[in-house]
């Protein structure tokens, strides 16, 4: 059981004994990956009928041990695959993610972590790390945040020192909007959004103090100029790997182009010196009797 | 009336009889569409007026027999197109859509069905396939769903995820907003419009749980940047058929040019190579009494 | 006065007087232009200091005197123009532009036209014709619509379904927002613009109708997507422009580089073309007494 | 102290002293430049801090020493700096931002300057001079500002336009919204950002002049379609640079290309001379008799 068959391709020191290999092979084997989807959609659909009361007061007990028996199949499934992968398997963030809401669901819920009870239907974005079109979806979004890091740097001292200013400047009058640096940035937030910042925020603020306009428009015209150039640099980085599709593209077909042009030219330049090969010859039988004809004052053609 | 003239050109199997063929070219003929396509604002014309309880009480009658006439003419329409197309018809979905928008108003729009009343605008619709500018315009409409079909399954999801777990944080306090997973739905929906999401709903539903804005904040943030994704999906998609003309474009120049740098240099090689030919014969006759001229030893040129 | 010239260069048959020239000349001269311009930002001034009450009281005499003396000076100018243009000064869209900005100010603004005297200030658009740069960019705006037509017109259409559809169903229950064709698209462009279409439109709408969500939802859905593609459109003719000046880029230098690759090459043909002249040369007179070396056998080289 | 060593590199007619360089160099020197940076943001969390009323009463004393100790060495490394630079100093703008934000705080806050109190976390921003990748942000940003000048000026022509149109519609009705050009361009700027455009404004307006409708939804269609424009150029501006290092990219590769395809073909064309060169030389001595062989009549090869 524990003896590894020599010449194993991928045979590292501490090359993996049969069985751990045969549980991956297992796991990743399409039909039980296709049975892992359906549970995972199965428990989503079970999660949503615990919220309705009325559901719960009939089939309440059978949804529950519904929920348990699939609960345990997804600790076994990690169970396996930590067994299976070894450390390895928290190298791989899509793994973690599974780790993570698996075991949100293990933690017993009640006391100061009741409100871990709604997170429990997070293990329903499984979904999107078994199907793999979903899987590049989300992995585009999260390969676009790293290029947005300064752009969003820029946001949060933006949101920051706005919130601090706004804080003292409208907090006395204001607690509940502008009361601490919080609340603050959490209107600005809602400032940024566009969501009643004047009729709910701003006029009011306006009306005790007159010149809170001069705050609140430079801050709007700001952030949303600042927003919109972190829009704009998702989508140029997306064009911009367009781009580097056509210039192979054109590449490609002007290069092939440019080589049937050069074969064909080549081709006649061979023509031409065969038949200069050929005057050669003709040369040296018109004049056979030519001493230096074969000689060394030739240069080397 | 069923013999088919011989030598038809699509002659199928079951190849149509000819008068399937005069009505399917009747209805296309330009008159006829045109006067469909009059008939259609026409109609929608009518169809707004109905909905005015003084025109109605002035002219009601004539606009309700109008109105009945028009659609007697519709289905005539429909029927002699699915006459002379037969089942071929149902698989353009032009045809299907216009078949579905007159079937409608076929129902008797009483009892259950009341509401169907208001569908029969849907008729006026049929413009956007009469009109070839517009039926391109909602064809590309169309056309660009596929391709966000995997955006759009990560979207719904994340709408199920935040509308369950929204239902279980806030539905017992908060009925009308969270009360069941339809309501969250409408106003997670209602939320991602950013429409009165801080004053109407978050702030409301913070002064009971004051963490609530780390439920609604990040659900801001991930739903309006996978949305932000969709567009640009579709900006990208609009810009890739760009840049396929483009590339067209350049190759074609690029590969022009190239074609006649090539010929005009074959010519240039071909005048050498007449050149040289004439050099041989010059040597050729120059010395006439060669043996071996026209000999063996000579090789193929 | 009324002589033309001889030997003028755009002689028409109906040849423009000299007088017409001169005019034309004369408003066209730069310092002309740019006291008009001065003109008009003073009369911007004016219009925007006649609002003021306070103003008005202490120097109204004097404000109405200066915004009667620019009027003429306006209408001076415009006579000017189309003395020297004749009919041709309604050809350009500008000048139309200005025609009726100025006409409005002369229509007395009283009884049922009291509202043209708030279009007077319209007049301060001529800015836009006057300065280049912003000539540009209304020229840009303007010029992307006829590209927008056809979207324009399914959006157009949209609404006007949408408005029969929603006074149908809710016009009974909510007069305010859906009691005739009018205010139902009013109320939907207000929905369209995502402005309280859940609080303020949809659920009060809701409340009297349960599965109102189901109309406005799609509503939405659909208005957005089909804005967006207006959007996009717009976006995708501002870089079908910029690939245009891109592929003229690319096949310059291409083709450039192209042109030196070839005439270094023909230049290298031409070097050898010599060779072999000298060749030819280095025969005949190797060989002179050859007989045909300049007879009709040889081939036309 | 004041002798200039000779032979600086650049030496300019007033040559800085010794210890100008090495105040500027000290102050470069990455440890120094980090060392800012953390004072930096210490800074801003003790200006956070400073908002909270509980932090205040216990540690109060002790945080306004420290923003005082910082702000002098603020002081301090401004004053080294223009010791440094002397009047180039503000021909650099991250350097002027500084002076002016670290000046704000030393303006006695008080009396008619409270509110330069709020200011003083202006500071902070002093983070976006010194981290290179938030200063790209910044730079990139700024530098998209002149291209849209004109646009710019065209939104504020149509906002002053439309600001003087309500001021004499609305005004008297609606003295809040409408009742100064500065609240009707307030007004204005909200309704643009689409807030409360319908329930908050057009409506109640509407309620006293039923066709303020003809104002409100021009007034959106124009200014949003024009802000829209606002934001295309500054894409198209950020895939203009993209094309220019794409239309390099593709020249490169294609003119790469063509000179390999060149040069082989000017190798292939050098051997035929060569072949023709030692053709000739087989010739002549074929034929070492004949007379003018090296004579004038043989052109320049």
């Amino acid at each position: 059981m524990n003896t590894t068959p020599p010449g194993t391709q991928d045979a590292a020191p501490g090359a993996e004994p049969d069985w751990r290999r045969r549980f991956a092979r297992f796991i990743e084997r399409p039909p039980v990956q296709n049975a892992l989807l359906a549970l995972i959609l199965l428990n989503a659909a079970i999660l949503g009928m615990e919220t309705s009361a009325t559901i719960m007061a009939r089939w309440g007990d059978a949804l529950t041990a519904a929920d348990r028996i699939i609960l345990a199949v997804f600790v076994l499934e990690i169970g396996l695959r930590l067994v299976a992968h070894g450390m390895r398997f928290f190298r791989d963030p899509w793994s973690v993610f599974d780790f993570v809401v698996v075991g949100i669901a293990l933690i017993p819920a009640a006391g100061p972590f009741a409100v871990l009870r709604a997170l429990r239907v997070l293990r329903v974005l499984r979904v999107l790390t078994m199907v793999p079109s979903m899987r590049r979806v989300v992995g585009g979004l999260l390969a676009a945040i790293p290029g947005l890091a300064s752009v969003f740097a820029v946001i949060v001292l933006i949101f920051y020192v706005g919130a601090v200013m706004a804080t003292k400047l409208f907090g006395a009058g204001f607690p509940d909007f502008f009361g601490t640096i919080g609340r603050s940035a959490y209107t600005l937030f809602q400032v940024m959004t566009l969501e009643s910042w004047s009729m709910g925020i701003a006029r009011p603020v306006m009306d005790a103090y007159p010149y809170a306009w001069a705050f609140f428009v430079p801050f709007i015209l700001i952030a949303t100029f600042t927003m919109l150039n972190l829009f704009i640099a998702v989508i140029v980085n997306a064009i911009q790997s367009e781009h580097a599709a056509e210039v192979r593209d054109i590449e490609r077909v002007v290069t092939d182009h440019a080589d049937q042009d050069a074969a064909a030219m080549r081709a006649e330049i061979r023509a031409l010196r065969q038949e200069i090969g050929s005057l050669r010859q003709a040369i040296a039988q018109a004049a056979p009797e030519a001493p230096g004809m074969t000689g060394p004052s030739r240069p080397a053609s």
